[in-house]
């Protein structure tokens, strides 16, 4: 798909800080987390929303996100997990090609959500992070 | 498992709005919606979060989550999805069996999705919500 950002990186065109890739499925740091070890997993074959893609698909992604989740909170010791895929705009939904955010949570680490700002993390912590979760996923 | 909310009302013994069943899966409304048509899809097999659930019946329960969203949106007309799975208190689970929100969007509906307040729904108007989705589910 022409434009897409995540395809993009998919391809190798734009550069990511990738935490795991199989066939179907790549999962990649969030450049903009929302908390330490801020993830997202997305299907290699272009959709866009879950009203879209192909149900083998999205069990693959969701299979990785599983794996990841379990990686993720054993890597950086998380007390929780938001796993959460919004789809259109009006959602929030800010690339257009399906992703499935996992965004670990531990008490009190007053996150709020709700303010779901683009703020760009420090790109050598989550290279750090990013390696933590590597040896995880094996 | 004995007092989980989840399992009582997979097994008949609290009632709820159910908009769809197969034999791992469970989908009913939520009684304390954010918005309209906020349904909870539920696999049938007690587990917590997604870091314990077997990836079976994680599969399952994706799989009627997307024909669900599909449903809603067509029976709602509705211009987004938000589809969001908490995993522990710390992350804001409130019912410790895994359960996937699927929360229609529609644009300028007003939602802040960070302040999620128990706030009980008109049962009559989830009810006809619940009839209009069970027709698109088919
Ligand atoms: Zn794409
Ligand atoms: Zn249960």
């Amino acid at each position: 798909m022409g434009d897409c950002i995540f395809c993009k990186i998919i391809q190798g065109e734009i550069p990511a800080t990738k935490v795991y890739e199989d066939e179907k499925v790549l999962a990649f740091m969030d450049i903009n987390p929302l908390n330490d070890g801020h993830t997202l997993i997305v299907p290699k074959r272009h959709a866009e929303t879950i009203f879209e893609i192909d149900p083998q698909d999205l069990i693959a992604t969701i299979k990785v996100a599983q794996k990841l989740a379990i990686a993720i909170k054993k890597a950086l010791d998380s007390d929780g997990m938001i796993v959460v895929q919004l789809n259109n705009k009006a959602a929030g939904q800010m690339v257009p090609h399906l992703h499935i955010h996992l965004i670990p949570r531990w008490e009190n680490d007053g996150l709020q959500i709700g303010k779901w700002e683009m703020k760009p993390g420090d790109m050598e912590k989550i290279k750090d992070i990013a390696e933590k979760i590597k040896k995880e996923v094996g």
